[in-house]
């Protein structure tokens, strides 16, 4: 249950709400949300408690959400959030395409990737410096390196930058350098890693783990929310099967599905879906048809050398295809591209 | 390795050839391909031997293939192949939609569901009198009873119609009913099923079994291709997976997989796939996007009284807006609905 | 619901009892069950229906099941039954090995291999003769030319022979010439052949699919059951996931989570569950230890040079160590191996 | 390639063998390994390089390993490593049983389960402070104050402890409160945390990733062992697959397919697995019959009132039942339980 406090409530009404929950033996928590602040709770409230909440003179509105994740959920927030990334606003009519090297590798290949993927049609820039590597053998990024060039590319190319956040105590740092923070797929239920963005007001792309079910990945979500951080993208990124034809399989219907529980906008990365370079434009056009707010694509000046993901990440040339492909989908679903 | 004979080979050359490969130990088999005649073994033949084949007068060309199902692959046959039931092509620039109920369960259900599915953009009809049910108990099907019922609406209504069928057996009698076979996913390694199709040459609706790689999937599609029926479109109904917020996982990215594979029609069916109404229209316009050359959709005149997927079958006036929708997208991607 | 008719319940009688229920709109059937019949039904019997058919004089007594799966279940019979094949009762203290090879290749190997199993512990033989493959160029198995071959093996070797069947119309030839039906991992939801196996009083393997719930599994049982066949042992043989280092992954929980829902007796495939011949002896010591009643185990005289399957089959030596290492482990779960 | 110095080898002899790696363009890394120095590189050496190093006077043996995790590989160590924790030794020939709760609740409740685990046959006891919950609204378990009760009750029951550990930034806080530090299922990738415990030389217990292949699994331990901590047990507890009727799928063909491929201990946690109390004793039997060189059980003085995980918690009777059963069924397999 989700209480909803006015704007103008001052904070000794809003402890003396909260004490009067607490003291009845619930299990309350008071979450700073934009410019208000909610009482949450998972437990249910009697009616009586309900109606004398109500007559507080503080409360807003009592939300009750059937969705264990109760922040993420469309109780909560009935349309789409749209969360702003820099002057991109994620969750809008305008489709938002995320471009970028898997790794940054150098400050050339960053830089001329960047200005290509912004004069090809992308509005936010992707770039890993730490890399979560199966193997410890293999390229883990840059590492704390890479972190001014974020800043360098951001400032010349004009554009937001999100990069992939491994551990709790690297958030406040990525944040001088970077625009959005990634959770990847295999820090999914890092809740020590969700707990630390969530203190950050940072706007954060939430990655999909790959063995998740739909409503673990709202859980993963709220978790970043309960801590009063608003700002969550999800991103569809493939989900293990048994299928080996592709890297992942890509579960589109996860679209819609998530778009009658949850206000959050969601993303698809159909590079690491499919882990296949020919298998890209389709899947983000078919991404598109589903009702996805966004776009994730990695693109290479050239892929063949890249460090890492070299199979699946699109050329310049390829790259501004896909988006000139994209258009009229985007057009026939009710959604802008540019 | 897949050698085709001219269409002018007499019997005696062709019989000639055969005995040639037999007598140096390759197990080959002859193949009624359309109007010709194809060789085909598993065997690699040396390139002298090749040579030999060439040299014969009534060989057109020898192909090889990667793919172990040879017939289905895009080595063998370069573009996608049109397979024709009734005067409805699939694999063509128009995409098809096959609509219908899931089992037929009068005569009244079946043609009120027939004549509006036509009038709003079908080109096939689909419906079941034999169900394979999870359950012994659950609703079986009309069985033999609704086999006239089958031909009746096919007769008043002008559609061609696809019917599961479920046993070797009844292969030449549901031919004289219906217009096109399915075999269900439950059936895909079915291989006394797939050998009986095979023999008949009427077109095969062969469904990926939800357990089955793309690989297996072309495998099995081999065992009809090999007993000379080329008719064979494939659909995707989505995998098994830990999911269960969706019936099954839709593998949309299956679709350019076996583009590059394989020159089979592939269609869709989302309606099997997600198991849940609300999910079918986006993800029919996802398969468009993504290349598919139709879609299966399951429309009841009143699905909550259906006898089995009520969940899943959207109603007449659903299935009106789905076309409605879908028109835009197929354009985008550069087919044609109507 | 399971209503138990008398042993010495006249036709009449019977007839009174289904009729009466069918009177009232209740979709029954009689089903012959050893010397006894059955009335069964899926729907719910309203209190005084029961008291009335109690009190009818020729019920013996009324199951209720909470299982779809009636005469599967628990409810309907409490201890495991034995299931008889030949003089072979398996579901007894003493645990059952099958042995033999994977296809029957030629009367000096499956003769061979027939007569060490036999010798090294063995106590029925399997050996397929028709094999269903992915591909249609691999081996088929010797087909109806090998029967006579099962014939002759059983009679000088004395064992009784399993093997698989996939064609209803072959179910009556097959039982002439051996002594249990095997229904494989693809057509476990064949319903078709289900029902032609359950017609006949043949003992049946069912193997679990390789993509089935165990509740599916065990109401692809229930289909033969309900045909009157009460000789249904259940096998395990692994699952498809995402994992393979293994052919498929052994589900051994599946035994326990069996023994409490079902009275069928069960027995694991670690041959075709690792598909490692490594793998088959500690596989097979960890299912007895988990609970099975026997073992399938594929052997061959010569491994390497098996027509099919080869990696998995154990050499006469292997199995021989094999039925060795078991002794123990058997003991020590309360069984006996000879 | 991983190059054994001897033990004797001077630092300066060291860097010197490294340097001349390096300047080959050779990416080497000097790890601690035990007593003695081992360089790793992943990159192929010729054969002449090989050559210089062996003939340097400090290289021990030049080991080179198929398997990318190399020092995790057979090759490198060709039995099983015995991992020791407090006087306990993981990987001998006595089964360890490691019991305890899921978390910790109470000092009454620890102590009651730590005492009895002892009496009952438990040679470690394990207890969550910080629980890893799906949902934010879930126990988190009693935190940083839980620590001092780990040590208190370790000194009075005489057993060492083995606790989750969710941050790097807790590593070492926590080994000073316990023995053995276990990443869960859902870190097993999570790299910042496997570096940190790689650092430390804490034993670990490494859980495998729901989602993890087994090969995944000896790469997310490489990481821990690169650092320089040979101390990793793994620990089975069950993959994700489609079949809902346990918890999860317990893969125990994962033991023995992990002792041909490295020299770690491996044990196995059926609770999780299982997620059914019914379960967790066939399960345990059937993981040391395959081979396993341990059990971790959740127990728990009244499992129904448990904060977590209450179904899959054995009672202190339970537990000790299990005891006395399994230990036939180590015996009968070559092991000791006592």
């Amino acid at each position: 249950m989700i209480v909803v406090l006015r704007k103008d409530a001052s904070p000794e009404r809003i402890v003396e709400a909260r004490d009067l929950l607490s003291k009845k033996g619930i299990d309350v928590r008071a979450v700073a949300w934009n410019n208000q602040t909610l009482l949450v709770t998972h437990q249910e409230l009697a009616p009586e408690e309900v109606a004398e909440l109500e007559r507080n003179g503080i409360t807003e509105r009592v939300v009750n959400s059937t969705l264990r994740a109760q922040l993420a959920s469309k109780e909560f927030q009935g349309k789409t959030s749209e969360v702003r990334v820099g002057d991109v606003s994620i969750g809008a009519m305008k489709l938002v395409i995320i471009a970028g090297p898997c790794s940054i590798e150098s400050r050339t290949q960053f830089l001329e990737t960047a200005h290509a993927a912004k004069r090809l049609g992308a509005s936010l820039l992707r770039g890993g410096v730490y890399k979560p590597r199966t193997s410890p053998y293999d390229f883990q990024g840059l590492g704390d390196e890479g972190l001014p060039l974020l800043a360098e590319v951001r400032e010349e190319v004009g554009l937001p930058i999100v990069t992939e956040v491994l551990a709790p105590e690297k958030v406040d740092l990525l944040s001088k350098y970077t625009d959005m923070l990634q959770i990847g797929a295999r820090n999914m239920q890092n809740f020590s890693l969700l707990k630390a963005v969530g203190k950050s007001r940072i706007p954060v792309l939430l990655k999909r783990g790959m063995m998740a079910t739909i409503d673990e990945w709202l859980q993963a979500a709220e978790y970043i929310l309960l801590e009063g951080n608003p700002n969550v993208v999800l991103c569809e990124r493939g989900i293990r099967t048994f299928e080996k034809a592709t890297r992942n399989t890509l579960d589109l219907a996860a679209i819609p599905v998530l778009r009658k529980l949850t206000h959050l906008p969601v993303v698809v990365d159909p590079s690491h879906a499919t882990g296949s370079r020919d298998l890209v434009t389709p899947m983000a056009k078919a991404a598109v048809a589903a009702g996805a707010d966004g776009l994730m694509i990695e693109t290479h000046p050239n892929p063949e050398r890249a460090f890492s993901d070299s199979h699946q990440q699109l050329d310049l040339k390829e790259f501004g295809n896909l988006v000139e492909e994209l258009e009229p989908v985007a057009r026939a679903v009710g959604r802008l591209l540019r």
